[in-house]
């Protein structure tokens, strides 16, 4: 494979399309905004001018679209799908509900498309340094042919399983982990600035103690800003955590501490903060207990 | 300060009172169970008969008894701060809420002695090994006087603020952010069970990924067992959970997740489960949401 298709290029997107560039392949990248077309362009890429032309004459198209509902938009209302050539690949590497992926990849193998569920974690940091994780279901024979795109992406591949949505349910709780992990922070940072501690000190105490987490070290310092650098913004983990307990409903499993962390997020979301930094469901907690000033 | 007077001697406590023998400090150690008088004697301590011998004649009285009802025995009922001479200094190592170490340090002061809030973190290997976490509070004078002790207990030594009760809350927020992390965990495998996907692999891709917890390296491996080791008990966070919302009580301060997370290992321990190890709060989730069999 050398000839990709590449559709979304956002904050992640853009960054994973040049490490595709920088790795020999062929780029052709779509997205609604003009501007990120013109930045793959002077990547050494091709900007297309609809997600069809994207898609002719790949090898293989990466979506890395918002949603499930964006990703059908493109395959199926924009023509991507119909002008992949038959036997190339669609990689759908953006998150999505395991369940709206087993509908996409139906009916993508069924127009004699392979089809590769491929979400990926490590957000902008991960894509620019190409080193994001990447969970990937597909039958064997597929998997094997993308991987030299996946390896391109990602340092931690791993062929979570066979059927589609399964690599969209371990993204699931991922999610799952990642949003609690940020609002449980949260929620302790309130509580110890109430108390009058030193936010910087407590953080730097936590960071080589066991309540540490990958978040923590992440996050906490943007969460001690007020007006940080939105790496990743609220609005997203309000998207995300309700897929997860969307696969929470769909398997009937209740997750109450997943739906008490979407819960803080809305709210921050809700107070108009939906595209502050994640860090800032803090917010939502200060909002809720009072600050001590 | 060189004769310290130390009372709890217990599976941390004997191995600290060692520590301040071996770095030449003269220790009288007072527990409820005698053998552990002869043992601190056997390693070049005194066996005291009472708190209140404990502490005659110390330039600091250090407790590492189990909760703030036994610091309030020991020092206003079996008479130790009565026999402390005065302007030596109480060093409260114990586990307590943030509001019980602020009533005590209130009467001790008030009585002319001084008052170090210092719990620390790392259980019985930190404890051993001299490698402890302690979260210090004081006047800067009086954490001045008593830092060689610390520096003799452990190795990561924070002063996090002036004020009793501050260093209780770090460590309260530390057990906050603990808690959530084991039970979320916990939340995490419940739902990924339900679906299929492979735990053990699931492990591996979060140990590497933004979901990544401390907790999630050392007790993920124990809650993918049926009948693991017990490292550290269900009940553990029955309690230290519950200090977590009496301080968030004290401090008017809700905290939705860790008071969800409480209910998890609460239910674990009502379904007899209070003595396994706390990754089995997995048995909470199961029971909750049923297990794919």
């Amino acid at each position: 494979m050398h000839r990709i298709g590449f559709v979304g290029l956002g904050a992640m997107g853009s960054l994973m399309a040049k490490n595709l560039l920088a790795k020999g392949f062929a780029v052709a990248g779509y997205d609604v905004r003009p501007e990120a077309g013109a930045a793959l362009v002077a990547a050494g890429g091709e900007a297309a001018a609809t997600p069809a032309d994207a898609a002719a004459g790949a090898d293989a198209l990466v979506l890395m679209v918002v949603n499930s509902a964006q990703a059908e938009a493109v395959l199926f209302e924009a023509g991507a799908l119909a002008a992949l050539p038959p036997g190339s690949c669609v990689v759908l590497m953006a998150t999505c509900p395991p369940g709206a992926v087993r509908a996409v990849a139906e009916k993508v193998e069924a127009s004699g498309r392979k089809f590769v569920d491929a979400p990926v974690s490590g957000g902008t940091a991960g894509a620019g340094a190409a080193t994001l994780t990447i969970m990937a279901a597909a039958p064997p024979a597929v998997f094997a042919s993308v991987r030299p795109i996946l390896a391109a992406l990602g340092d931690k591949i791993f062929h979570v399983g066979e059927r589609p949505g399964q690599g969209a349910t371990v993204k699931t709780v991922n999610q799952l982990l990642c949003g609690v992990h940020i609002a449980v922070l949260a929620e302790s940072f309130a509580l110890a600035e109430k108390a009058g501690v030193d936010l910087e000190l407590l953080l730097e105490i936590m960071s080589g103690s066991s309540a540490s987490s990958w978040m923590l070290k992440d996050r906490g310092p943007r969460m001690l800003q007020d007006e940080p650098e939105v790496s990743s913004a609220v609005d997203i983990f309000v998207k995300d955590l309700g897929l997860v307990l969307e696969a929470g409903r769909d398997l009937k499993t209740a997750l109450p501490l997943a739906a008490g962390a979407h819960q803080m997020f809305l709210a921050a979301s809700g107070a108009d903060h939906g595209r502050a930094d994640d860090s800032q469901v803090i917010r939502s907690y200060r909002a809720l207990n009072g600050r001590k000033t």
